[in-house]
């Protein structure tokens, strides 16, 4: 994986600028990156209530004021509409636009959520030497919807989607606590061992992403992933909905280390 | 401190039924006893951001459905018009009445807010072998307003309000690491040390409760208190705030440990 060791502001800037189209893993190394997702106003609190009532899936680190595509808790003067490599659009809950500005859509009744993502704690679990597997081998993580219902708020309901990753049986341990540290990327994870007991029936065929590469003592480690609150807005069939293209997020001057509680 | 270990359930019966109306000091030690405030849904958008960032003077554990007093994810079945032993009712930010049944007060538009409360975090501190001095002495613990401002949700805003407790000098790092856990207790401490440096000029001098006890060796510390919502929501002079009355609490049916992260 290429690294750019620039300073978020550097490379948000070359973003809005159209210069860089791509996805966001190795850049800016030791900053946290974001999911987005845009909702009119009429939806907000629900999704807000959402994010409380689903802290594990749904991490929020920053909510704009209405109208306004600035980030000023987590990036004082950038652009949500612009700073973001690719956007999609999504209609009444389908996908109808890949895009790399969303200046257009912009609407003085949109807000802007951002959530934490694991590109964080992926970070601190190899920090404390618990191998990635699936980055190793430059594959995706493996995803599932999980039996595990979410608790509703209002019109946003669904299933809690998780990310797993193989651990080694001595790591185990070590890769709890050094989650658990990050509460607003994840935190610690929903289920370790046997996945039928979340309601995985087959651990070689994931929903989303590649299948987990396993080696001779490796455990399945499951964390709460952030497809879930995309899922669950998109289920609701909103009449807008604006979110990052998959592995496209949004770079924040947070260091990483900032979102750990302890 | 009179110890009553009922299950949380049971002593809420006795309140909900008038028959006890006190503090809740000392009431199912080990769970988890929470900050009221009731806002009309207008206000309750702009309420839950004000939360969300500022997660250290809000911490908040639960929000119900609009209309409905039932805060089904920490105290399934409990009724929060009835089940504090006693309410304050603020009109346009003043205080107008103090009563033990909100039921003739309660509209189809209201949502109640739970939040942490500073009992959680002091019991995880004695159980670490820090003393509390204030609780020894049977004393309020002490409150000022910082010169550190909340960041502003639409029409909130204010400074955070902290509490004080003087804690041995070679306990200081257990203190931190021990409430660090408790995110949705206040978490670590905001400020260790000279009471100047956040905007407090006389440690002798309380804005609320009592002054500190200090002994030979002790340091001043500081955490962000569950006073600052309050004080938020009164200033911006909604025409009806409830809240619960100073140490009368709602006790949830949360073990203390189910607020810990790690």
């Amino acid at each position: 994986m290429p690294i750019d060791a620039r300073h978020p502001k550097e490379i948000r800037e070359e973003i809005r600028r159209g210069k860089y189209t791509g996805v966001t893993a190795g850049l800016a190394p030791g900053y946290v990156q974001a999911n987005l997702a845009v909702l009119p106003q009429e939806h907000a609190y629900d999704f807000l209530l959402f994010c409380q009532r689903n802290p594990r899936p749904c991490p929020l680190i920053e909510v704009t004021d209405v109208g306004s595509p600035e980030p000023t808790g987590v990036a004082p003067g950038a652009d949500l509409r612009t700073d973001v490599p690719k956007y999609r659009i999504y209609r009444d809950g389908e996908l109808v636009e890949e895009v790399t500005d969303i200046t257009p859509y912009w609407r003085d009744d949109l807000i802007a959520f951002l959530l934490g993502c694991s590109f964080t704690f992926e970070w601190a679990l190899m920090d404390a030497g618990v191998p990635m597997r699936h980055i190793d081998a430059g594959r995706n993580v493996a995803m599932w919807r999980t039996s595990r219902a979410c608790r509703p708020a209002g019109r946003f309901r669904g299933p809690m989607v998780v990310s797993m990753r193989p651990v080694p049986a001595e790591l185990v341990p070590k890769a709890v606590t050094v989650t658990a540290r990050f509460p607003m990327a994840h935190g610690a994870p929903v289920h370790i061992g046997d996945p039928a007991a979340i309601g995985i029936r087959d651990l070689d065929r994931p929903e989303w992403g590649d299948p987990g590469i396993f080696q001779a003592g490796d455990v399945p480690v499951f964390w709460a992933c952030g497809v879930t609150p995309q899922a669950v807005a998109l289920a609701s069939k909103p009449p807008l909905v604006i979110t990052h293209s998959p592995g496209h997020m949004f770079i924040t001057d947070l260091p990483n280390h900032a979102l750990s509680v302890i």
